[in-house]
This record gives C-alpha cells, sequence and structure tokens, in this order.
C-alpha cells in the first residue's frame, strides 16, 4: 500500500505491518524531549505510574529554556528540579549557558536526523519536521508515558501536500510561507493531519527557513509539518550528526487528504495580526499599525539567519524611541556566531536590548512581556489575547526584516522603504 | 568655621551661611533621578502636592533599569508610565536599550561632576560619590518634593575619614576595600555619617574601583561616600561631561566623627557570607563552600574592569557543571566595550549566559532568582536574606576574580588557584 513520508516514518516505528489515516497505532519514540515548564510535571506523573528509571537515558533530553535565567524562586526550582532529576536518570541534560532553546539546540548539536521519530514535551517539536523527522508534542502524562515506556499511542494523521513553487523574492522569509499556508487552510486547517512541503520552492529553502515553516504547522492544527529529507539536509547534518539516516519520501502515488500550492513568485511579506496566525494580511495592508515593542526570537526565528536579516535592516538606523526592542539568539551557538559576525554589536548600537537565550517573552514569561494597551510586532509562533502579557495588549507576528523595520520606523512599514535591498 | 568635603558640598547647596553635623537644613538638588520601581511612586506623590510640573525639566533624569526587559505585565506597565510621564515633563528618559543600570548611565555619560548634589530615588546613589559629588538616596515621598521644589531636607552628617594606605595586590578589587570598611565600622558604624575616602590607596584607585566603593557607603549605614575629585576624576570626566566644576576637599583642619585606616598591601581578596554585607571573611576562610549560582553585574560591580577580570579567571576555563553563570554588563556602553574587546566570546565559550544591562538579579527582581536550598556568589551590594529570592537561599558577596574562580571550581575558592596572576 502507498504511504506517504509521515505514515512511513510511523509505521516503521510501530509494531504493525500496515496502517491507514485514522488507525490508532503505539509509536516508539527515538528521542524524549522535555523542558523546566513540562519536565517536573511529566516526572511526577512518572511516579505516580510507579516507574522509577526511563525507559532509555541516550534517549532521553531535558532542556532549561523558558525562564532563563530564572525570573523568580519558583523557576529557579524549576530548573533545579530538571537538573537533579536528569543528573539522578543520567539523561542529558542542557542547562543555563550550555544550550538555548530546546528545538534549536536538538537540531544545531545533531540530536535530531531524518526518519527520527520525537516525542516533546512542547507545542512546538514539530519544528524537527524541517529534518524530515516525525516530531510531535504531546502533554505531560504522555510525556511520562514515553518516559518509562519510550511509546505513544497515535491517530495516523491523513497528509496535507504543500506545494512551493517558485522562489520567494526580497525580504520574504520562512515565515511567510507558513503564514501563507495558514492564511488558506486556516488555523484548523491541518487538523489530524500532517503538512508535507514539497515543490521546487521547498527544495530551494535553506534549512533555518524550513525550522521557520516546520515550527509554525501546529498553528495550522496540524500533527506535525515535514520537508523530505534532501542536499540541504545532507549538507547541514554533514559535521553535526553520528547518527546514520537514509532519505525517506512518500510514494508518488500517495494519498493525500488534500493538496495546497502556494506561488512564492507572488509571495510577499505576510503580517498575522492580532489575535490569531491566521488573521493574515500583506505587510501593505498593516503599514501604519504603530507599535511599542518589537522581539526577534524563539524557537521559530532566532536562528543566525533572522539575526542577519534583522541586522540587515538595523545597521545603520535606529531603534525609534518610542519603541522597545528585543533581540534574543535561540541558542548560545547563534549568539557566539552572531557576534563573531558583528551583528550583536548592530544591535547595540541601533538601541536594541540583546538578551539571553530562552523562550522570554514568546508565552509571556519574562524578557518582555506587554503591558496593557501595548503592541507588539515580534517573530515568534503565537499571538493569541494574552500570549505576550496583557490580555489588552496585541501581538503580530512577521518575519525578521519586517519586524526590525517596524522598530525603526515605531510603525509596520514594508522593510524595502527602511533598506532597499538585502544583501544576503 | 572648617569643614569637611560634604559638609561644604551640602551648605553651597543651601540657604545657610553655614553649618554643622546634627543642623537640619534644605539642600537644592542639582539632579534629580528616579528609575521604574521609585520614580512612579514619586509621581503619584508629587500629584497629591498638587504640583504639575517638575521644578526643572533640565534638572531631572528618569530611568528604566529594574525590570528591563519587562518580565511581565505590571513591569512593562511602569516602564510605559516613566516613559509617558518623562516625555510629558520633558525630562530625559532612559529607556530599554538606551543606557543601563542608572547609576552607570549617568556616570558614564557625563552627568555627574565633582561638587554635585544629586537626589536619587534608589539606594545606591551614594555611587556618585566615586565622583566627588554628593549623592543620597531618598525615599519615594522626598524625591516627589524634590521633582516639585528641587530640594530635600538634610541633616548635616559628621565625617568618617577613611584612610587607604599602601596598594592593593593580585585579584584585590574595589569590592574588597569597601568590604573590609564595613568589616571595620559596622553594617550601622555609618550612620548620620559620610564617608570620605582618602589616603595613597584612594588616589590610586581607577575609577571604576571607586565607583565599587562609593557604591557600598550606605551598607556601612552611611548617608554617602565620597572621594575627593583628583587627575583620575578629572581624566574620567576629559570627554565626557561638559558641566564645569572645581575640585573640592575638606579643610585640613576639619572635624571627622571618627578617622579609620585600611592597610591595603595587607588586604585579601573578601568575602561577605551570608546574611549581612558586614559578616567578611578572606576568601581562604570561606574555601569549599559549595555555589549553585554566579552572578556579576550590578551597579557597583558591572563596569569594563570587573568584566576584564571575569574575563582574566573565565579564559581557557569552564563553568562548573553545577554552576548557573550570570554576567550582565551594567550598560549598553559597557556590553559593547566588552563585545569588542572579546570578553562576551570569553563567557559564552566558557558556558556563562550574558544578560542585557538591569539590575536583574541583585535585588530578586528577575534574571536569576534563587531558589530554596540554593547558594550565590555574586558582586553585588546586598546578601540580606531573601534579597535575591527565596528566604531560604544564601548570597556570598565578593569581587569578579573571586566570583568567576567559584563558577569553574563550583565552590570558593582563591583566585589564584584557578589562573595564576591576573593580567589587567
Amino acid at each position: 500500500m502507498p504511504h506517504t513520508l509521515a505514515e512511513k516514518l510511523l509505521i516503521s516505528h510501530s509494531e504493525v505491518d500496515d496502517a491507514s489515516p485514522g488507525d490508532i497505532i503505539m509509536v516508539r519514540c527515538d528521542l524524549v524531549m522535555a523542558n523546566d515548564v513540562s519536565g517536573p510535571v511529566a516526572f511526577r506523573q512518572m511516579e505516580r505510574m510507579g516507574v522509577q528509571r526511563v525507559f532509555d537515558p541516550s534517549k532521553v533530553v531535558m532542556v532549561s529554556d523558558h525562564f532563563m535565567p530564572a525570573k523568580d524562586a519558583r523557576s529557579a526550582a524549576l530548573q533545579k528540579r530538571l537538573k537533579s532529576w536528569s543528573d539522578l536518570q543520567g539523561v542529558y541534560y542542557y542547562g543555563q549557558g550550555r544550550g538555548g532553546i530546546e528545538h534549536t539546540v536538538l537540531v544545531e548539536d545533531g540530536w535530531i536526523v531524518p526518519g527520527m521519530v520525537i516525542a516533546g514535551g512542547d507545542s512546538h517539536t514539530c519544528t524537527y519536521g524541517a529534518l524530515g523527522a516525525f516530531g510531535t508534542g504531546l502533554g505531560s502524562t504522555d510525556i511520562a508515558a514515553c518516559l518509562a515506556f519510550g511509546e505513544f499511542w497515535q491517530q495516523v494523521p491523513g497528509t496535507i501536500q504543500v506545494e512551493f513553487t517558485g522562489h520567494k523574492g526580497s525580504f520574504v522569509a520562512g515565515k511567510d510561507l507558513i503564514l501563507a499556508v495558514i492564511a488558506d487552510i486556516g488555523v484548523g486547517g491541518g487538523a489530524n493531519a500532517v503538512l508535507e512541503f514539497v515543490g521546487e520552492g521547498a527544495a530551494s529553502l535553506s534549512l533555518d527557513d524550513r525550522l521557520a515553516v516546520a515550527n509554525m504547522a501546529v498553528e495550522a492544527g496540524a500533527e506535525t509539518g515535514i520537508f523530505p529529507a534532501d542536499e540541504v539536509t545532507a549538507r547541514y547534518l554533514d559535521r553535526r550528526a553520528d547518527r546514520e539516516w537514509h532519505p525517506e519520501r512518500s510514494d508518488p502515488d500517495a494519498s493525500y487528504v488534500r493538496k495546497v500550492k502556494i506561488d512564492l513568485n507572488s509571495l510577499e511579506p505576510l503580517v498575522a495580526l492580532p489575535h490569531s496566525p491566521g488573521n493574515v494580511v500583506a505587510v501593505s495592508e498593516a503599514r501604519g499599525t504603530k507599535i511599542d515593542q518589537v522581539y526577534i526570537g524563539n524557537c521559530s526565528n532566532g536562528t543566525i539567519t533572522d539575526l542577519r536579516q534583522t541586522a540587515e535592516i538595523l545597521r545603520g538606523n535606529r531603534v525609534h524611541p518610542d519603541v522597545r526592542a528585543i533581540i534574543v539568539p535561540a541558542s548560545q551557538k547563534v549568539y557566539r556566531q552572531a557576534i563573531s559576525e558583528g551583528l550583536i554589536d548592530v544591535f547595540v548600537e541601533a538601541g536594541a536590548v540583546v538578551s539571553t537565550p530562552t523562550c522570554g517573552a514568546c508565552f509571556g514569561g519574562h524578557m518582555g512581556v506587554l503591558a496593557e494597551g501595548e503592541r507588539a510586532i515580534t517573530t515568534t509562533n503565537r499571538n493569541f489575547k494574552g500570549r505576550m502579557g496583557s490580555p489588552l495588549a496585541e501581538v503580530c507576528l512577521a518575519n525578521a526584516y519586517v519586524a526590525a523595520a517596524a522598530a525603526v520606523a515605531g510603525e509596520i512599514v514594508e522593510p524595502a522603504s527602511i533598506c532597499s535591498e538585502p544583501v544576503r
């Protein structure tokens, strides 16, 4: 029976010989991940199951990233708990100063290769689809079961084929591709399905752009989003990952629940207006929207690519006096790279602040939370009401060019109005 | 009548011809400063006084620094209030990305010159004594009066002469000098008095070391601490301050309430153990004390000098796996300088995190708060119970060499055991 890539990965990680969308199967994890918010809850659930040890310490990674450095005694205690549990279980622990945001460090340190199945205690575990892996976010009780037994139940999802045709133009980035998808199929359009990104536009995307796209598959309601592994993937993994992998693709005659085409040639930079990632307009339609804060970072768009785009716009410009601009590299490695390229100096000279890698303000945790009546534009992945602080604040989502341009102008503008042509 | 430097500054800023310690006089402010915590309270008090406008907008500065970037919606609202009030009043406002910690930015941007009287809505306003100014921290109601009328009442303090003899040795810094003073006179020893720092040991101190010393005068209970302006002061101000100033000194026959001598030749690096800045021991006596967190920063010791000292120790070393190391440059300028000297790269390579300039964890605000049962060593100025988070956490104070050495060792050690000789 022909299968899509996602179906193949799930079946190959189960005891069943075959399965179809809608079937519920048990799926083995190649990796289980949790963080300082989801981990401690999962540990308690595992204890309640009466299980003392994780199924395989080499397949478990813990990352402190949500409240880092600790914003209060409670978040310090969560970090402490995550570390002591990891030490006890003998699992790898990314503590403060050792990594950064979970999805970024797991990808950049070579934990993830194509074909893997990863269960993560974080909804943006779908990010690993950028590398042709099946990553899915589970609640802490399911994560507890994964830690204890190394498997989770999964209803086999159907697959939505998303074909990117053509090539993206100036100031268009991965963020715009996924916003265009969400605008097309809606925030519930991916329910019970996987987004599979194909076409020449997908093949030509850098890995950082793929991370941005896969990361927001969950904002379309999808189980995950996945790019078939190719030369770009292989080049990225070349000096990072020891683990063997084989490229896998959907069968040519596989069944899709839906096919969507996005023409990159005509795609403009987009903005998701409050309070939904599906409330998408072209940046030109949002022009003039006043901004109080700009936040560039998070697991979708805190890569070196995003920081280079930010620097293109900020170089030689000043952050508008009414704007607080916060730039958060997604990992210590990205931060060091940005220092070495002179980007951090550009940001500070422009009047932005640069924080230590953390999930930070994306989820309203700390490091740039919004007051009542304020409006932010961010490169993060969620703009739900109250997501970044006060429920009376507003969040707009955009790529780093658009966010940085708003930092300079004090309002949403086309990036081309700040900087005539990106050099990268 | 002969007078000490502090008496001269107060009398010259009053309507009285002469005054003696114990007299209560009204003192004119050359500058009034407040921050995101103290400012909004003072604004409300000023409104209650029925005063609409500040006495002189050119003599008022507001600095957002305590919760920056905002840790929650409430702290974001405080920043917003500080900015909108400053814009309305036409006073200079240091917002996020524009400055850093209040005392650091006011000094480095040339707001402070010798002979000035500064009223600050922050207890460490005494820091300005490093430049031969009289800086004193006032409560928000007094700051409201200063904003409205440009003056405050002050009981003329006596002066304690602190003479530093000799020269400090390796791994000894400004922090050790002031800890030695507090150990000598006690945390209440400076009550109703000013500390005046003199002697060849004082004259040979860099301005950054003087800032560290003056900053903690209040931890001895003193009204302020003051270094008579000299060549070091003049060189520092040369390209910073436009304002004219004249060096002023105590009269040779001035009366002191007490004279204290500290011999720098025999001074070792010190540590103030929990829970008092007066609980001071030599670092060798604290050797072996386990550490969970190291925090290098704040208004006393977040200067480029402190970061260079930190880098001396961390270069080529790794932060101990059980330690969270947080380094917080005191201002955007210090941060840029540290980037240009390659220090930030040293910190990140060693496994420390570098945060954006803020008061941060010093007062338990955010950016490295402690959990129950944890112990930190920090370059900050207060180690009161609960100061940095849980009341069941412990804080030790030390210079940057000692703090950085503990980051590497995971426990308090002599810096010489990590790095044989500082190069700066």
